[in-house]
């Protein structure tokens, strides 16, 4: 799904023929589940495995097993190879975080306007992080 | 492709089971293109539909135009329904163009990183927007 982002991009730059910038950064965080996973660990600082897998009930053990692989491949978190290490963004995936947090801000806004529109069913105050 | 997150996002919405404002945002513009077209509207104000396709000749006319038909569904452009009219963002849209335009910065940055790490393999000068 979003995950062919990520694929195509890498694609395109081992053949030299990538030049979007706006695309590179959106392949960072657009696989499922990776904005979800930067935006708390960027509220808590560090998590262990089964705290991310408890914030993110949807989630399998091997989507995110495999997404905090790409995560960590990108250089966005540091995974610790030791079991029972927390997983932490590294400085880079730090400088993403005011991206994540203005993508947050926007969707809350506008989901807060759409439901005064009466464009949307849920209640006012179901909208906020519970992922 | 990423198209699917915006349906599937919409599904929660309809079903009132929808409650991160991130993954809306993301839904916003994580379609083929149109963080391009957000981009480049942004940058020049208005632009015909002949244009956009001038600046995305990758794209076809078809992906263009159910592009720009999703982003004025959602609100973001207002592509006036007479032809040689322009395609300009709504006040809303507009909101969108920090995220984006960070996006296109951390995008610059961190690819120029790559490629003076030798990470990927084009030439630093290729590192703008042309899409």
């Amino acid at each position: 799904m979003t995950d062919l982002v990520r694929g195509e991009v890498q694609e395109k730059l081992i053949n030299g023929v990538f030049n979007c910038p706006k695309e590179f950064t959106l392949s960072m965080f657009s696989g499922k589940w990776k904005i979800n996973i930067i935006y708390h660990l960027g509220k808590e600082g560090a998590y262990y495995f089964s705290e991310i897998q408890r914030l993110l009930p949807a989630a399998s053990h091997k989507e995110l097993s495999e997404k905090l692989k790409e995560l960590a491949a990108d250089g966005l978190v540091d995974r610790k190879p030791v079991k029972d290490q927390r997983v932490t963004l590294t400085p880079l995936g730090e400088t993403l975080l005011p991206i994540v947090n203005a993508m947050y801000d926007w969707g809350t806004k506008r989901l807060q306007e759409l439901q005064l529109a009466g464009d949307v069913t849920f209640g006012l105050g179901e909208v906020k992080n519970t992922d």
